[in-house]
């Protein structure tokens, strides 16, 4: 009997703080290397190896995703054994091309949740025009040997209310390391006029300026797309977190007793 | 010079999936644990036992909390220290009387949320009714020494919308060890038809039933309620945690593609 191996690409998003980082290290909970430990487990691989496993983004200790995507080979779809997992949730899963590596994306979408510490909201939009068309962003990363002439496509700035979270979207083909980090710093700082959107002007036409780092846990990376459509799933547990954080900030923030969030007054 | 030496109750949340239960464990990471740690190092405390350090609940190993109750003696208020915290937040405080312990609560709130698969929720609601007031509870705890007659004050079944997480309140003067995740268990069983609403009746009649146990990260202690007011803080991590969990799961259910999402399309 002859049986067919097939590549997948699976999307997985994870909560950031459970882990550090994506990439495999010794002795160390990473979210590849949870996946790998499973993969082996269940006998759906031998090694990483073997598989051809391969990532869209290596994301730093501390962030999170919702869409990050592996591939690898096997006899049958290694989504299902991936479910049950902690702490990592299957959103997805494609039959994709014996070539394909999620590494050569269409684009990525890498959101940052930046609490409004009375930042000028107005200020960041402006700014964060900026970052868009192609710019030398050897002032937005940390240095390694990859040319920082990059293409962001879109920065999008959106605050639903005041003193809530601003939420900040980059929509760019690929990353530097802590890019995304860096220009939210600098439009954080133009937000509470500590720099000023010449400084970002400056700064994208080769004057060196550091900005600082924002945190990695407030990062997100939303999704990465390409040519292929994915069938979605979605995660139970993910319901019962989304319902546990929501009370939490509600129950936290409006109730100065527990009368006040809809309980009668109990029977004695 | 004299420092008056005086008890502070600090409420404080976690999110349960964080840690290894609530109560310290040589080499594992506990809630008690990491407040303790976190106290002695920053000279707040000499050690647990010279702070007369009490908690309300020992939560379980994966149960979460928004307004569990540690109490202990210091010179200046210990909620600033432990402010910063990874993943326990501190979520008020009161200065109580020197014999102040947190175990004696006027009662204690506990939300379990289950993950709407079909329960028919009236039979739920129906027989969630029956545990209010006081019965022998022993089909719906583990073993122990403690006297397994007790009272509830309410439960409460709350369904929004078809097919959502069900949330379901427990309020007591204070709680079997399991408890809850029995009760539920029951509940379940009853909103799947695999138990009548009698074979509840009996159980709490005197009758041994095993319900079985619901997991532990779906249950959440809400809050324990004292004749005391707390001073509220609302720890900023936690606006952003439900942001990117309220995303998660908008994106993850809704998006086919991201253009669904409200992204315009990208400058080429």
């Amino acid at each position: 009997m002859h049986i067919r191996i097939v590549r997948y690409a699976i999307k997985i998003g994870y909560d950031g703080s459970h882990f550090n980082g994506f990439a495999m290290q010794p002795g160390k909970k990473t979210v590849e290397g949870e996946i790998l430990k499973r993969l082996i487990k269940t006998k759906m691989i031998e090694n990483r190896k073997q598989c051809k496993f391969q990532y869209a983004a290596r994301t730093d200790k501390g962030v999170s995703a919702f869409g990050n995507v592996i591939a690898l080979n096997a006899k049958v779809n290694p989504a299902k054994v991936l479910q049950g997992m902690e702490d990592i949730w299957v959103t997805g899963y494609a039959i994709v091309e014996k070539n394909f590596n999620p590494r050569h994306a269409s684009y990525k979408i890498y959101r940052y949740y930046l609490p409004n510490e009375g930042y000028d909201v107005e200020k960041i939009k402006k700014a964060a025009e900026l970052f868009e068309g192609e710019h030398d962003f050897s002032s937005f990363a940390r240095k390694d040997s990859r040319n920082t002439r990059r293409k962001i496509y879109r920065v999008e700035v959106k605050e639903r209310k005041a003193g809530e979270v601003i939420k900040i979207d980059f929509i760019a083909p690929s990353f530097l390391w802590n890019q995304v980090r860096r220009m939210v710093a600098a439009l954080a700082a133009v937000g509470k006029e500590r720099a000023s959107i010449e400084d970002i002007k400056e700064a994208l036409n080769g004057k060196r300026v550091n900005f600082g780092l924002m945190e990695a846990r407030n990062l997100v990376l939303l999704d990465v797309i390409y040519d292929i459509k994915f069938k979605r799933i979605l995660p139970g547990q993910l319901a019962v977190k989304k319902e546990i954080y929501k009370d939490a900030f509600d129950y936290i923030s409006n109730a100065t007793h527990s009368w006040n969030v809809g309980f009668r007054k109990p029977v004695e």
